[in-house]
């Protein structure tokens, strides 16, 4: 059963075929990255505006600024240059429906133990954009803490910052 | 400095006048979740035609499954029902440039502190898609495992698989 990436794959050939972006080089054009959602309502490239070039773009469950966050934010700032960060959470996340202990704990139900690792859910969105942003200012790795968050409405697709 | 964060919150006001997307839920409706680089070149819904709602897209340094990684797919998996995973590498990857030891020790000197953790630098792109492959097909925590693996062309718009 891989229905679906075979019809990526498909889509992909069609892409190739009117693909004229010529040879861009490594480091994004904006100096920009971009941490978000998995959420599969942003398709991020249009809510932005962005060609291709331009912006980092980093997405976990969440858009949660994690340990693997800070060490793609370092990457991109020490290796590609980017100066900016967005942090961008989202209404009707996936992330608001469930607690990291009854996530843990289903886990160790099903597999007989515990991830050593948080999920990283959370229950209210403008804290969790807040304590994205606090995880960056606070990383002795970032060098550059130029960092602002928002929220994106997935009914509107209208982004609002959070002070 | 925020300029290019203000260029792009203009490009959202034109995005949400046109946005028609009405509302849709939050589970993937193609059940699938795509790991690839944070590289600007690489615009997902256009390289596979995804429209919105249809997939998880996760992204990090490198596309490397990393234990956060684990973390977002087994929230895909469990609480929102996807089933089968794409590992998406690139051609030109900034990753291929430097070595875990060189970068840890760069951040040593500059900071004071080595990370807690590895950088994740590859030098060769189809063994770092069959390390990442690798990675989903021995974790506990995710139990769906139709995970395919392939390597963008960053210069020709083409997905090429990894066997």
């Amino acid at each position: 059963m891989t229905g679906a990436t075979d019809e990526f794959l498909i889509n992909n050939q069609a892409y190739a075929i009117r693909f004229d972006s010529g040879h861009l080089p490594t480091p994004p054009r904006k100096r920009v990255a971009i941490v978000t959602c998995m959420d599969s309502r942003m398709d991020i490239f249009a809510i932005l505006g962005l060609s291709n070039g331009e912006a980092h773009i980093i997405r976990n469950a969440g858009g949660v600024v994690t340990d693997d966050v800070i060490r793609s934010l370092a990457i991109s700032q020490r290796k590609l240059n980017t100066r900016e960060i967005l942090v961008i959470n989202h209404t009707e996340c996936g992330m608001l429906t469930f607690t990291d202990d009854e996530f843990r704990e289903s886990l160790r139900l099903e597999t007989g133990m515990k991830p050593p690792w948080s999920p990283e859910s959370f229950s209210d969105l403008d804290a969790e954009v807040r304590n994205s942003l606090n995880r960056i200012r606070n990383s002795a790795f970032i060098q550059h803490k130029q960092a602002r968050g928002f929220v994106y409405d997935v009914d509107t697709g209208r982004l609002r910052e959070v002070f």
